[in-house]
């Protein structure tokens, strides 16, 4: 017998759990089906253990360079077996939490692979959702609203075979029961770079090869060119406008590649290679072609709201593709639920949501680049602020970076954000209020910043917009 | 012959030297007169100094614990000497980083002791500035306007001889050459706070004797109970209700203290004691006496645009009692300028001023404390989230604390923000803006907190404040 419910959600990874929550907090009957463990990608393959390994890098490098600070270590070693380890209890610890949550909501959980049946004895509209189970049974669910959300998983390159063993996705890379003497890391955005970090920090020999002129390509030219800066001078070597080629793949014994890097053919050697070339939506197997949802290759398509072509049917988070992060796919999810319920709902505006880097250093940024910004016809003026003329940033050890501001010359009004440097991945949750609130530059330098703190970085930043900086 | 200036400041600390680069930026001849080193209290005494020995201590104690991050370490040892040289190197640069400022500037900078004059040859109203030069010679200083920022020293208890060897003010404290084996601290405000958390990373034995009924007596009492329970988790000592008696101390061997702990008199013994009681403003030998300047035993009195009973002699900063922050000081010092040079300013609302503890854990807040709230008569409604339910939290390896939002049941403003825990300090400077912006408890949740980060509580204490947090 089919069972009914106000609300199915397929993929209980982030947008998917936090829609759940928020529908049963609407007073929705609301089900879940998830083909692996509830959490998804951000949880068990991505953001989470990503950041816990990245933590473990952190103490590591303090830890070798104590003495800096006063404390005398006679060795530092890393046990790359426990550092997993305690990555694996943070992602259990979470995983419990979310499903003492999904209880707490009433919210039924399928463990299997859902998929859209069309019109049907069922209903006479697609709708319908057969669930393989684990189990092997099958189980029929009957929602009168379904959201999708199915998120994504590693990109791959044609004629580059990720066997898991010298090739690598991130997937892969986050279950490495030991370190590799060197990687060659495809990709220098996000995920790239904070590979590239970590691995450099656990001593890996890291090789970076990034299609574009640059790294970090999405994120403000200034953020791109101190970031290389920085990570050079730890030893990471960073290679741009570099061509792979695919056929010239041997991994017989050591790995090697040849690339052609701005017009000259290099080779490069490595024990592993890491693609990290983006994510594709998990588009497949999900009963699309039974309903009108419009697709492309990669994405399902949406309007502002969240709706497919099946106006009952939503999907949310990285199967829409965008920027795809798990605070987006969240908020869409509670945005979805909420366009059920109410019919209404204030869209997201994807130009300022926060934009966060966990390498060292961070980078977080929000709005539009200065290029962006330019491009737009508009006439900006811009405030930047150095880490070192704050003192905090000094008391921590670190004080490379800076915050830039960047506002409309006309109006004043903010147009973005780029920090690098220490903790910025904390400090630009105010400059997010500020973006929500159209408060200006001048209202964030009047702003009174505790000193001494990172933030002052910001309210130099946003006085420097006028010249009116004070250290500086 | 008197040097004629626009402006001059006595005292050079945050406040002072603050406010005279916001003066030259306003085209004012300036000049400031320092006894001590430019930079004052905040730098030399105070925040800067106490938080590189916290940033050490927290080295040393994430080296102690380095295996729970997988990382082994076959000993770690504090190099105090080392420690003390890390602090100064700071201090010291960050000094230059002020005196190169005051170049850029062009601010005159007279190190000596300044004293303002009565009606005298050179002006017919107070305000002359007699300057003791350090050199032994006397300059003149003919200002049309004065802002006397002369800072402020620890408080003394009537009966306590501070005598830098046994008993100790902050500014001994920070000069210590080695660390005592046991300290008693009195009071347990936010510097003796912030000694206590310090010390005990440093392998100090510490008690803290505090003479109201909870430690940070000015804090929310969530945020004292919170912090009292996780600092007695490490070992502190805290004694509350506690009257010290000054006769029974003896330093003749060890220190010994006899103090009536809520009616039962204990005897305690340390190498050393801290007295922590709060500080004085720097009132005396500046020549008050020569003017119409109103003041109390310990603080000169001003209206709230800065200016003493003598119209062209502003004060700012610690001088005047309040809060004592050295942000604080620095936007009063900048407000000043700006009333003498503009006539008008937009008061500070102190309430809605972020303050700051850099103990492990930390505490920030800002605005009225729940219990402020109820007194004033105000219907609150209250959010309140955990660090714990927070993966950036785990990720970070220590999940104590929470936020705290406090907000009009009826108007929905936002009334306070209250923090515990990891980098809060960094974290309310997204409230301070909400407070300057008047934004509400439902903005600062819609908007998009970046994850993993652990601005992801301030959202959710936002959000639970009307019962819709995600993760609880």
């Amino acid at each position: 017998m089919a069972q009914e419910y106000d609300l199915v959600i397929v993929g209980g990874g982030t947008g998917g759990y936090v829609a759940a929550i928020r529908a049963a907090q609407l007073g929705l009957k609301t089900a879940i089906v998830e083909k692996g463990q509830l959490g998804g990608t951000c949880l068990h393959k991505g953001c989470i253990p990503s950041k816990a390994l990245l933590r473990s890098a952190e103490v590591y490098r303090q830890s070798i360079n104590a003495l800096e600070y006063g404390v005398e270590i006679s060795k530092a070693e890393l046990n790359f077996k426990l550092v997993q380890q305690r990555k694996q209890a943070i992602v259990d610890q979470l995983h419990s939490g979310i499903k003492s949550l999904m209880k707490k909501g009433k919210i039924d959980i399928y463990h299997g692979i859902g998929r859209i049946l069309g019109p049907s004895i069922f209903s006479p509209i697609p709708g319908t959702i057969s669930v393989e189970m684990e189990n092997g049974e099958n189980e029929m669910l009957l929602p009168k609203n379904i959201i999708l959300a199915t998120g994504s998983k590693p990109r791959t390159i044609d004629g580059i075979l990720v066997d898991g063993q010298k090739i690598l996705s991130s997937d892969h890379a986050l279950e490495l029961e030991s370190l590799p003497s060197s990687m060659i890391i495809v990709g220098g955005g996000v995920i790239g770079i904070e590979w590239a970090s970590m691995l450099n920090d656990f001593g890996v020999d890291v090789t970076v090869l990034e299609y574009n002129s640059r790294i970090l390509p999405t994120e403000d030219v200034d953020i791109s060119n101190d970031m290389e800066k920085q990570l050079v001078k730890r030893g990471i070597k960073i290679f741009k406008n570099a061509e792979i080629i695919t056929e010239s793949i041997d991994c017989s014994e050591q790995l090697t590649i040849s690339v052609n890097v701005e017009g000259k053919m290099q080779t490069f050697t490595a024990e592993k290679l890491l693609l990290a070339v983006g994510r594709v939506g998990n588009i497949q197997g999900i009963g699309l072609e039974n309903t009108e949802i419009e697709f492309d290759e990669n994405f399902i398509k949406v309007n502002d709201v969240f709706q497919t072509k099946e106006k009952h049917i939503y999907a949310i988070g990285d199967v829409i593709g965008g920027m795809q992060l798990a605070h987006i796919a969240a908020h869409e999810g509670k945005l979805a639920v909420e366009h059920i319920v109410h019919g209404n709902i204030h869209p997201i505006h994807y130009t300022n949501v926060a934009r966060c880097i966990y390498s060292y250093p961070e980078a977080a940024s929000i709005g539009l680049t200065e290029e962006q910004a330019v491009k737009e016809g508009l006439n900006v003026k811009v405030g930047k602020f150095p880490f070192k003329g704050i003192g905090k940033a000094l008391v921590h050890g670190y004080a490379e970076g800076f915050v830039k501001m960047i506002a409309d010359k006309e109006t004043n009004d903010l147009i973005g954000v780029h920090m690098i440097g220490t903790h910025v991945t904390d400090l630009i949750s105010e400059a997010s209020l500020a973006m929500l609130l159209d408060a200006t530059p001048w209202e964030i330098g009047e702003t009174i910043h505790p000193h001494p703190s990172l933030s002052e970085a910001i309210g130099e930043a946003a006085l420097a917009v006028d010249g009116r900086a004070i250290h500086f």
